[in-house]
């Protein structure tokens, strides 16, 4: 069978990856290392995404703020005596001036060097930190939640578009508490709020838990992911929260009056998603065809193509499709107002209607002068583009019935898509492993063999160490300790020893 | 009289300016030289800003992305070539490691110096206009037009907050067109939905019209802003737009095929506005009690202030005040859910009134046992805050009817600021000035004079610049032709020649 792309999952996953963010207009390389252009499809599904996290944040009681983009040197002086994971690869800008360099081309001009130089933050922690020590005094002045939407910079070595870039958006939020129950049960609160956002609006299932002692966030007490299975079975971590007790607010500084009037530490979390998010939503639902994105972030949840011949009859046709943009308007899925576009661009109506099956819009809809006579639309669901015989699954309908039932399609096509996520996810986790041969073998083979689900003892130190260098020989890690996992009742899958909890297993991105 | 700040608007505006930003809690310094913090309650109105602006940009066709906040030295090059204004205070990122000093300290790591320096952007035409050439190459796919919220770096020697960071906020629009006639008319519309946006959203008044040649956008070929009259009389340029020809399709290589089957360069935009609006928000309709926030950028709009004691009696108050609330945002204002919070924090109920009146939030509503059984609240206007007598004028007043009436009196408040305003910058512009001493006279003494409208023969080059300096030495500059100003009927004031248009004369920030 065809299919619109050059290349399949099946035959190369990495090349199939790069092909959907072309082939769906999504992102491209921009001529600066590492950094990658979001094009409007990319950026209105993350502009989606930010709706949906942004709502559920305030909800929770978070304000937004914006800190500076540059850090002083000296602030990660302090960091990296602390925190022995510390990471170093990061934009350090040195000077605040160009001047020509006499050739015709520019330099930095050596008299505009700055004292001391600027990093381009990788992440907030520092700077935040330093506002919070000024912000709170007193008990009365905690909780402090706040949340900040921005670009950071990690200087990556490989990168790859949405997954790993060096420079991405994202939010982090950070908070003080005056207890540490409070703080982490706080942290639990941010990966819920990472948990059904991700779930009911991406479609993508994920399993929330808590992170090993040796994936922890340099200088935390706990760190939380979710994690979500993509196509060839590896993991993509999607979201993390941090508990980080009270080892920053020490380094920083962040004390407040407690109601007893005696000083004490606060308890702080950090926790973030970024732009990454948008290549699991690839990786989850797009397929042989392109992308396939769930309605509720869809930019256009319905794309209308007005057929055209260049002649008298196309300005009805437009106006036809206008009209019914408008009513698809007026109707309200997800609690909002259906978001149709009419693409009256230059362009072969055919072109169009695959260009938008390879962006993913939900639905697709073609309007040609029969179909008006007929007041009919021609409909395309992206979640089923094929029936029987391969061919394209088109379905002439009744205009006004469309319009009644198009907000109703678009929750089924949502629901769809995640269930069917959600079946190949809990396929994709094998439990009966009970020693590491069987670790080798489950994870042997070209085939994406998706993660396991095994039992251990919660090893510690060097100990842990080793069982993780063991599991880097197969490119495995743990990803999580499921929170909603069954109780421990075996031997530990490395050592033996009595089991403690179930972690899971698996390749990731 | 007695006032919340203390310094007044007309002792020192400069210090009353930093007075307001510091009690309402909008921004503060960040300890990382020119870059400022962005408090809740500041960044609460630049989010409703972005909404108002984003929802009309997307309105007028702009799809919204992402380019990278790294340019590489050579795209500059290639600007500095044909730009003679080109501006070269910029922070530039030359390594992309850090390491141990051996002191205890960190450097920028030797061994990672990159081969080309980094530019953080200022601006991104050119990063923007490399991926136009992609993008573009038959008549089909054009117009291209695009957005994007971003945060920018100029090296700034002075800096003050809102007004003049090294980092800011912005969004900058650009496009791209067949014609120049498009383009241009394309450059005007963006400035009307400036216009729209500061004077309908924000209450501030501006006067749109063509910036004079020698203040043109360095390779525009015209360049229009919006200004606006602050309390001292200065101008606040509020937003620019640029048409720049096909001055940076050449330098990029932006070509198409016509219709025609021929290659043409296409003809570009750019426009921009920054978070120094909410700068002009300031000390447009500040007053020596603080900020005053119109309805429809204010983060909360109702503010209900809870009388707690300490008692039993506290959980019904805060009931009725959550209930009070509940109603209110049932409501609605300017086609919006109003936005009504319960301030529940621990402090005395008159320190979180006054709190409220210096961030400046429309309504504030106070809530005891008293005026819960007599189905009252206690409502203080932001805009009419005294009395007579100078006692804040509280009115008691019917729960219900507050409830009610809250929608209206919100519009009624965002009409009464902007009529303050628009009644101020009327009065403040002069215009029987008809030679250079009329001008030296009108700006003269301690006093804030406004601005000047005269007539001119809109001189070029060198003549031009004779009139700037001159201009200068009375710390003036020409703003604007405004776009409604009535035709030239007399001579130029600075020539003597035949007046050709009238243009706007002031100090500015």
């Amino acid at each position: 069978m065809k299919h619109a792309l050059n290349v399949t999952r099946e035959q190369d996953f990495a090349a199939w990856y790069q092909a959907v963010i072309a082939e769906a207009d999504l992102a491209e390389e921009s001529g600066v290392r590492g950094c990658m252009v979001i094009r409007p499809w990319g950026y209105g599904i993350w502009e989606r995404i930010q709706k949906l996290l942004d709502d559920r944040i305030k909800a929770t009681g978070h304000e937004n703020c914006y800190f500076p983009l540059f850090i002083p040197l000296s602030y990660f002086a302090k960091e990296a005596e602390h925190v022995d994971g510390f990471a170093k690869e990061m934009a350090v800008v040195t000077h605040h001036r160009l001047v020509a360099d006499g050739k015709g081309g520019l330099i930095p001009d050596p008299d505009s060097k700055l004292e001391e130089p600027l990093v381009v933050r990788p992440t907030s922690e520092t700077i935040i930190g330093a506002a919070f020590s000024r912000w709170i005094q007193s008990w009365r002045d905690l909780p402090v939640l706040t949340n900040q939407w921005a670009n950071v910079v990690r200087w990556e070595m490989r990168t790859r578009m949405f997954l790993r870039t060096a420079e991405f958006l994202w939010q982090e939020g950070h908070t003080a508490h005056a207890s540490a129950e409070e703080a982490r049960a706080h942290t639990l609160t941010m990966l819920e709020v990472y948990r059904s956002v991700v779930e009911d609006g991406l479609g993508v299932p994920v399993v929330a838990g808590e992170k090993p002692e040796n994936e922890r966030f340099p200088g935390a007490v706990a760190t939380y992911s979710i994690e979500a299975m993509m196509q060839d079975g590896k993991a993509l971590q999607a979201g993390t929260s941090h508990f980080l007790g009270t080892n920053f607010a020490r380094a920083q500084d962040i004390q407040f009056q407690n109601s007893q009037g005696q000083q004490e530490h606060a308890n702080t979390t950090s926790w973030g998603v970024t732009t990454r998010l948008i290549g699991g939503v690839i990786m989850v639902h797009g397929d042989d065809d392109g992308l396939r994105v769930p309605p509720r972030i869809a930019p256009w949840q319905v794309v209308i193509v007005p057929m055209l011949r260049d002649n008298d009859e196309d300005a009805a046709i437009l106006d036809y499709c206008r009209a019914l943009a408008g009513e698809l308007n007026a109707q309200t899925a997800f609690g909002e107002p259906v978001r149709a576009l009419v693409d009256a661009k230059a362009a072969k109506a055919s072109n169009k209607r695959w260009g938008w099956v390879k962006k993913g819009a939900p639905l697709i809809v073609e309007v040609g002068p029969r179909d008006i006579a007929q007041g009919n639309v021609a409909l395309l669901r992206r979640d089923r583009l094929y029936g029987e015989g391969g061919k394209l699954a088109t379905a002439f309908v009744a205009r006004d019935g469309f319009v009644d039932e198009a907000a109703a399609t678009l929750e089924e096509i949502q629901g769809a898509l995640y269930a069917e996520a959600k079946a190949r996810l809990e396929a994709g986790i094998g439990r009966d492993v009970t020693d590491f041969a069987g670790i080798e073998a489950y994870f042997t083979g070209d085939k994406a063999a998706g993660w396991l689900e095994v039992q251990w003892s919660r090893p510690t130190g060097a100990a842990l160490d080793a069982v993780a260098d063991k599991l880097k020989g197969l490119k495995l890690t743990i990803r999580n300790a499921p929170l909603d996992a069954a109780p421990a009742d075996g031997a530990c899958v490395f050592t033996g020893e009595p089991a403690v909890e179930r972690v899971l297993i698996g390749r990731a991105y």
